[in-house]
């Protein structure tokens, strides 16, 4: 065990506790804790919790199916209502007929959204519904908005985020008005876009940035973009994340979904399914990432790449759907508005 | 759309399909296609899907939370039937009192493990019960139990596994009776430990293989063992994957979990938890891979690293029963068979 000691030579506070089986996964105790809202307790709800989430939904119909859809749906948030409640998150219902006026209220606007408040802030969760997809979204919604890099060691972790967008910048310290800016703007995007700020001279030499710059990185690019015209308010942050935030290549992700899909180029999509841990997919995937590198200035460009393997229970219907075999890689055209579309079949 | 029109080249039959809304989540559709097995219709059963997925269960007591607990597992399978069905795959139940013998007969033997009957084999599922953890894991079940890697570029993809064992084995083409040997024992593992294989000269000599030669890949290993005495039979290739399967440093995944769980050292695991997302985590990370390389030869440690990001469900019970903040790396020892356990806080 000479080993351990070494690992755990630079650490101390040893504490002991009880373990019970380790892997104890949560089944639903049975208690019930998602309100149903309305305009007489959601005030109070709202004071009791540090975050809330509202599912708005449209009325259920009486029909046996639909009822049990709607309990399944009920199921998924009450399970993460229980997982939850150490961290004061809570969970809500609202009916988007029978609570129309309180909807209108609160800003609910899509139905089968839910919607979370946090402190002054209404996010929208317009993912799978699920509720592994929800309790890690919640969990990294209570994270700090800016993840801050230390070492050279760190900015290797930085480096390897290469599907997702992801923020930049170089700052004196935490107390600088710019950073503030920075911390602000990131609030508007978490958790569905990355935030990250250096200290540290070293670090930002090696990424090149300048004080109070602050670099975008679009998704599969190798090189980030500057941020021009530095040092930033945060409105500038905003505006710039959001003008810039439709990547020639973007992943699909379960926590954000049916956003993606909704933005789509004038009513088409152009798909790609490629299993990431696949040989045959990997180098599909890798021409992919050229191509999306060589129109990166294209705004009329804009490719969903779907690995099938973080949707396992959409791979069947898909194959059903479009016609086409996933155990290999796919690419084709999707027309969202007149629901038809083409696949091309790869050789 | 030159891009596009780049990609395509290589590909050809083109076809069209309708497109419906492209990410409907499969719901309970209200059909029962989860079989209550018993010593009257097991075989029928077994003849009916090509794959037949029994659940074997202790019996369920009255009460409310039992009944409620047992629905959602039956839910869990309902759902995977449903998605599963055109691929012929069939679900069923056993009950560990009432249907006692049949048990025997079929070789269940633990409580709560699913087995998957697949033409002669038994495979038993030990992992999260979840319905996409279950259908990824039976979809990687129908696939070829060997990946042949083709090209340098399908390679990259090889490289880049390094938190699981792989094998890759270079064979003179598909009916080498060598290949076959290696394609058998893999059926053996299937799907747990993958198993490449290349008929190209130019990718072994990229991985310094010989002609029938096999290498066998620990996690985290910068360089393959050879597998001694080549060529090998069946039987030599799954006794030397079976003795080396517990590796020093190891990630728990949810379709194994359980497995890897009980597979302790003397009643003690050591345990480290670290988001390899986050630079803290990831630095941490890199500090545990180096002392697995450096310990890689001590059979005495074994240590399980879970990603917490793997497991949002089990997040906030960690945190209770370990009394740890998963916001941070965290590593320590835990007494699986005296439940009790201790653990090192991160300076």
């Amino acid at each position: 065990m000479k080993a351990t000691c070494w690992i755990l030579a630079g650490f101390c506070l040893l504490f002991c506790c009880k373990a019970e089986e380790g892997l104890n996964f949560p089944t639903y105790d049975g208690k019930d804790r998602v309100i149903d809202l309305n305009e007489k307790n959601y005030k109070q709800a709202l004071k009791k919790y540090d975050m809330l989430c509202l599912l708005f939904h449209e009325p259920v119909s009486s029909d046996r199916v639909s009822q049990k859809q709607f309990q399944m749906t009920e199921m998924v948030l009450e399970l993460a209502a229980q997982v939850l409640e150490p961290r004061s998150i809570g969970f809500g219902m609202v009916d988007s007929k029978k609570d129309a006026k309180l909807a209108k209220k609160l800003g609910l606007v899509e139905e089968g959204s839910l919607y979370v408040f946090k402190e002054e802030r209404l996010i929208e969760f317009d993912g799978e519904l699920a509720t592994d997809v929800l309790v890690e979204f919640l969990l990294d919604l209570l994270e700090d908005p800016v993840e801050v890099i230390n070492s050279k060691l760190e900015l290797q972790a930085f480096d390897q985020i290469d599907d997702e967008i992801k923020l930049i910048g170089y700052f004196k310290g935490e107390d600088s008005e710019h950073y503030k800016a920075f911390e602000e703007a990131a609030e508007h995007f978490q958790p569905y876009i990355k935030f990250f700020a250096t200290f540290d001279k070293g670090v930002a030499k090696k990424l090149g940035l300048k004080m109070n710059e602050v670099d975008f990185y679009e998704p599969f690019m190798d090189d980030p973009v500057h941020i021009p015209d530095k040092p930033y308010t945060e409105e500038e942050l905003v505006e710039f994340v959001k003008e810039h935030k439709r990547a020639t290549l973007r992943k699909l992700r379960p926590e954000d979904m049916f956003e993606t899909w909704e933005d789509d180029m004038e009513g088409i999509h152009i798909v790609a399914f490629a299993e990431e841990d696949d040989p045959d997919g990997f180098e599909f995937l890798e021409i992919l990432k050229q191509v999306a590198r060589d129109n990166t200035d294209n705004p009329d460009l804009s490719i969903v790449w779907i690995d099938p393997d973080d949707f396992p229970l959409l791979i069947t219907y898909w194959e059903k759907t479009f016609k086409i075999d996933l155990f290999r890689p796919q690419i084709g055209i999707v027309n969202v508005t007149d629901v038809s579309s083409m696949h091309l079949k790869i050789q």
